[in-house]
């Protein structure tokens, strides 16, 4: 009996977005339910706990209104371009820019002209929730982000908030009742490329980073702003703690493309995310001695820069030895002349592995092979036909540790089920269980209650990049898996109450 | 009979300036030296070419003089502190610069101050010349730069400018009259930091670099500013056209520190610089695929800085192989972030060898091997222990060229003699012959007039840092070989006339 807000008369509407004023909408709607003469369907007032199998897959997602909402939020930020069409354009929105701004205001609109009361805590994090019948649970919440990387796709993040929003319009349009109330969040910051932690927002709303950290966090490059004063600034610092507690979750969805190669290759279309790879981020500050490149023979140079080459090269050995990953992907040097050997080199060390022994197993032999390599010692061959220099000293910082995550099997379950039940009977070679290797808002969700994603290819496993794409046959597969799981949650939290309400 | 113009009524300093009117002001410097109350010297009026041994003894550098001049103009763009005492900081004064401008209006100044004409050319070159009895001969110039690394010291380049002025000091001082003009030249963007070609501007003068490669130069890093553009702003834009035919030489001097550790490794006092090793500066730009570090697993990199870090590793091992210098000093990747392998890394390669043979033959063999380390192939151990990932593509740009440099015999003479000369009884330990591994303007200047440098020792031979640093003493024995190889080369002139005045 959900009527779309959106189509009510403003005082309605106000009341709407009251999410404590509730009971006295719902008569309101019904009354206003009646008036509605736009809509063909005939599965108005429809409880999800009454649904049955034909009645989900009859709530189809609208690829087109997807796409179209997924492009018509990337004008703001638009990154570089790679193609002729319209939409051949990567993206640049780092969060709390301008541009971040731009798509946090469509998405306050969006979701309140769908009927949704918008809540917006002190880390910038936006709620949108729908009132479902039992409004004095918490809501069943999608999320992602709508930030992205300084040389970022159309997909990573956008897609898993416009498929939230495109699930409120389906739900709106089929006048869909839930139990419970269903929520799409915009985590803030989650790529982590302005303010260097990612996940950073999700990470205080679960009480795992300190809100002093997070808001005192410096943007990287040449700008100063702290996170707190860029959320006041663009007027998305809301007075509502970023807490799980002041903002209770029944659980988190989350789609995303997979930014990987692995569904592509093997011709599957949905990936059932069972959980994510533990991971850690070190910085690395090699110091030496600026030198003049011509006057300085090799014997005398302390060459931060070639040392870190050797670490660099070195990482790569260690984690192929172990079957882990290790990647730089931020490297700055002083002073910066083509004729001055560098004296201070600092880098990014990214170590992930599916096992958090693995990764501290990983880190520990790092950090002890950079002290001997900048000591001059030969590890694996670093020292091979080179002439011993002055040794350089490192310090290593290690910033951010994500532990392996596993996700709830009811949501996992939920997932697996719609992904199923969406792909029809060829579904067996369609649909995967996978590990995600990147971090996503979903780690810390999974802290505070039952968590899973849903994995859509993405071509040719490229992601972080302009070229980023998924098709919109499996954008609006995703969105449709997600949806469903949504509602097949919905229900399981009706069947086993208490196991899941709490 | 060189009274100092600073001394003279101002029509006179007037004329001074003017070095075509030197016959007309002749008459009234000699009438001007006999108001002269104030000097105890007993020998004003003399001729370089009849000093003795003993009269070039005693034209003394002042020691004290030297320094604060030196010191004074690092007040102007004064850069990083390593020590307590008002001198222990380094500096940070860019070609072009407001600071340099500061520098320049001073060097300006102290020439015309004591008598002598100043010419700015088209590149922002600064000539500065004292008439001597022939004028319509070239003078005799000594000339370094006043512009310094973004991190650099306050001996690269500025002791050779401070050490002229020192120069025109004692000849005025001592009422020297020489044979013919000698001059101080103060180089525009020597270092090559900000405007990136080194040398640029004697480049220009000797007939090697077009004006217009070097006007049209862009500044480095976020600035878009050209070296027209600036050489404008500042008001160093001359009229006169930067070259050797508008301004002959008749000799170029530079005293240098040695920016190396050989003169205090050995315990020398002085370099005799006989020329210097051949160099090339290369830009590498490899390119891979941004991807996300979690995602892609190893072999589905394109990894262009793991890459670029094997090229840096195998670049020093080609030179050591050759007993070449290769280093990178610069180096910039794309797009920046933690958690993307970067898709594109640019970085400088800089290539030395005393012989040209040796540049060109590391050059073509890192060429070829780079190619193949960015195709994946292995190239002495790169590959080792490693996983190979997809292919990147690399592109090589060669900047700048300069071929090994052999200074002229005479002036080489003049630098030893004066170097035994000032040394005294066991200057055949004091004093070395040496090859410069660093580029000069005298570089340039040789190829259009005879040209040699003279080193001192800097502390551990580092250079292009802010805590290079040239004991006083030092400074004042390089500052006195320059003034007497100056003296000594004006009585060459005149005894061997035509040979030398071409």
């Amino acid at each position: 009996m959900a009527a779309p807000a959106c189509r009510l008369p403003s005082a309605i509407r106000s009341a709407a977005r009251s999410f404590k004023s509730y009971p006295a909408l719902r008569a309101t709607r019904v009354a206003a339910a009646a008036q509605r003469s736009f809509s063909a369907s005939t599965k108005w007032q429809i409880k999800t706990t009454e649904m049955k199998e034909d009645d989900l897959l009859s709530l189809k997602v609208n690829q087109s209104r997807l796409m179209e909402d997924t492009h018509h939020t990337c004008q703001w930020g638009t990154g570089e371009r790679w193609g002729d069409a319209p939409t051949e354009t990567g993206m640049k929105r780092l969060a709390l820019s301008d541009t971040d701004k731009q798509a946090r205001d469509w998405f306050v609109e969006a979701t309140q002209a769908l009927g949704c009361h918008t809540t917006v805590d002190a880390m910038g994090n936006i709620f949108a929730v729908r009132p479902g019948l039992k409004n004095d649970k918490a809501p069943t919440f999608v999320g992602s982000h709508l930030d992205t990387q300084p040389t970022g796709g159309r997909y990573d993040g956008i897609l898993g908030v416009t498929a939230g929003v495109e699930m409120l319009k389906v739900l709106a349009d089929n006048w869909v009742e839930t139990e419970y109330p269903v929520g799409v969040v915009n985590w803030t910051n989650e790529e982590g490329a302005r303010f260097p932690m990612s996940m950073v927002s999700s990470g205080v709303w679960a009480g795992s980073i300190p809100l002093e950290t997070a808001h005192s966090l410096q943007e990287v490059g040449s700008g100063k702003a702290t996170m707190a004063e860029e959320l006041k600034r663009i007027g998305y610092l809301g007075e509502t703690p970023a807490s799980y507690e002041a903002m209770p979750m029944a659980a988190h969805f989350e789609l995303h493309i997979e930014q990987g190669p692995l569904l592509e290759m093997s011709n599957k279309k949905v990936g059932v995310v069972k959980g994510v790879q533990a991971y850690k981020w070190l910085t690395v500050k090699v110091k030496g001695r600026d030198t003049h490149t011509g006057t300085t023979d090799l014997k005398s140079r302390a060459d931060a820069l070639l040392t870190a080459s050797k670490m660099i090269l070195h990482s790569h050995r260690v984690a192929t030895a172990s079957s882990a990953l290790a990647s730089t992907g931020i490297l700055n040097l002083k002073p910066g002349s083509t004729n001055t050997v560098p004296g201070e080199v600092t880098f990014s060390l990214d170590i992930r592995a599916p096992q958090n022994e693995t990764v501290v197993r990983v880190t520990n032999q790092i950090k002890d092979d950079f002290a001997k390599i900048a000591a001059g010692e030969d590890v694996l061959h670093s020292n091979q036909d080179c002439t011993l220099g002055l040794p350089c000293s490192v310090s290593i910082t290690e910033d951010f540790d994500s532990p392996a995550t596993t996700f709830h099997s009811s949501c996992i379950d939920a997932v697996r089920q719609s992904a199923h039940s969406v792909l029809g009977s060829n579904s067996k070679n369609l649909v995967m269980d996978m590990v995600s290797g990147a971090g996503h808002d979903s780690v810390y969700a999974s802290k505070r209650c039952p968590t899973s994603m849903i994995f859509v290819p993405c071509r040719e496993g490229v992601s972080h990049n302009p070229r980023e794409f998924c098709s919109p046959e499996d954008c609006a597969i995703g969105a449709q898996v997600l949806l469903q799981s949504v509602i097949r949650f919905d229900r399981m939290r009706e069947v086993n109450r208490g196991e899941l309400n709490d």
